[in-house]
């Protein structure tokens, strides 16, 4: 069960779709899937790697604790690490601030054959800085426009653009905020910020529907993911892009074998050649 | 079985070292430990990560077809990739050639808390440069030094600089070369260079020892890694780094506890400050 966003403008209501799974998937189930998508995932990216017509770019956004740390270890976990970048946008940096809200985004935007996998991204640019206020309504009215003109440049070089709201409920943060803050494991993670943030849940939900609705497109869907059970989110997250690449395998398989033709050719000169020699 | 260098100026005779896995280890037995390292590993990258005290740089280096490749597969593919950056070193691009040899590397270097792992690196500038005298003897002989200093400067900033000779037989090579050409799945990788490569053997053994045994340092080890067979390759690989983790970690759980110690104590003085209000 998920929800797919690809058309721009479409209303988003978050408040009704749910942050469950659905019933009749068991979390063994789940497990063995996602062990198949995995190698399914692996040899995709191999070929994706190879041919180097498409890439990648996945976007994880949610609230804090939704598990997109959590998607990238057991996700990305199944890929081969050469050919996947992964990068957390923080608060910007004095150099990030001094360029336009695009620019250390697109710095990081994979090359062909390559995976992105950004955690956080540019949507932080409509998120916080809407909630917070930390720049007037007038210019981040304006990003969704650069966003959409943004993600269709990267599309028209052969970028698969993804982007995840990984959806989880305002009680299950509660639970895992203090989880983590029982946990010795993990109270070196502890910020009273994300206690705080917790107090604008209304307005996030608010930016976050219409970040949706403004950014959703064919070639850069939204999807929105299940996220308070773990195993489900991470297996919706896995499947959905293995459907993605999989309807392009055999464009890359034709490359890659027109490619070994002219390799094979190439050698078989070169041996000739040596011969004379 | 490995060999480590890491004294500077001991003479290294690759010609000594064997290429094959020693007596007494099995494919089986590599396999299980392999996967025990990675477990291994991946909790060591955790507190690595949380605690920000070092950084790792794993160079790769080997002859084509020694496994580079395959050793970032299955070595890094058991991290969380949030924190591995691999990255492969090609011919330089104009803009790389524009600047010094070791400015394309160094802004790679791993943030504390990270891995990189380098295919190919700063070593082939005085490799490759000097087989095929890309640059006057002279250049390329005051290089050792300047790498020398380059990998001191990472080391004292918390990098555990780990370099890697892949070592494989000449027999072995042209095993590997013929079975890419045969398989239909990796032909696309045929590259008549790597045939005229193999025709420099000696100059490349003569320039990786003299690599080896002047940049050999404590803070910055090579190790000579039998890569005959890949599957004992992964394990002295993974072995290694774990080794070199493994006398750290003390040292980065105490950190996590300072840290947690103080995130508790904020955490309870804005409850205090926020039940004021």
């Amino acid at each position: 069960m998920r929800t797919v966003f690809d058309e721009p403008d479409e209303k988003v209501r978050l408040g009704s779709i749910s942050c469950e799974p659905p019933k009749g998937i068991t979390k063994e189930k789940a497990r063995t899937r996602l062990e198949e998508l995995g190698q399914e995932l692996f040899a995709l990216q191999d070929e994706m790697w190879g041919s180097k017509v498409n890439a990648v770019m996945v976007v994880l956004q949610g609230r804090d604790t939704a598990g997109k740390d959590g998607a990238i270890k057991n996700v990305a976990g199944c890929l081969n690490p050469r050919g996947v970048n992964v990068v957390s946008f923080g608060v910007p940096t004095l150099e990030e601030r001094q360029h336009d809200f695009l620019w250390r985004v697109h710095r990081h935007a994979p090359r062909l054959g390559e995976f992105a996998i950004f955690n956080r991204s540019h949507y932080e640019d409509v998120l916080v800085a809407r909630v917070h206020r930390l720049v007037p309504k007038k210019l981040w009215r304006e990003r969704y426009g650069h966003i959409a003109d943004f993600e269709e440049l990267l599309a028209e070089h052969g970028t698969i653009v993804l982007k995840y709201f990984l959806h989880i409920s305002r009680k299950e943060q509660k639970k895992r905020l203090l989880e983590r803050e029982r946990s010795p494991e993990t109270a070196w993670k502890l910020n009273a910020g994300d206690w705080e943030e917790r107090d604008y849940w209304d307005e996030y939900t608010e930016a976050y529907e219409d970040a949706i609705s403004k950014t959703a497109a064919p070639h850069a869907p939204w999807i929105v993911v299940p996220a308070n059970a773990k195993w489900y989110r991470d297996l919706v997250v896995a499947e959905s892009i293995v459907e993605q690449l999989r309807e392009r395998r055999k464009g890359w398989e034709k490359t890659l074998k027109d490619m070994a033709r002219e390799r094979r050719a190439a050698l078989a000169a070169w041996r000739a050649e040596r011969g004379k020699r």
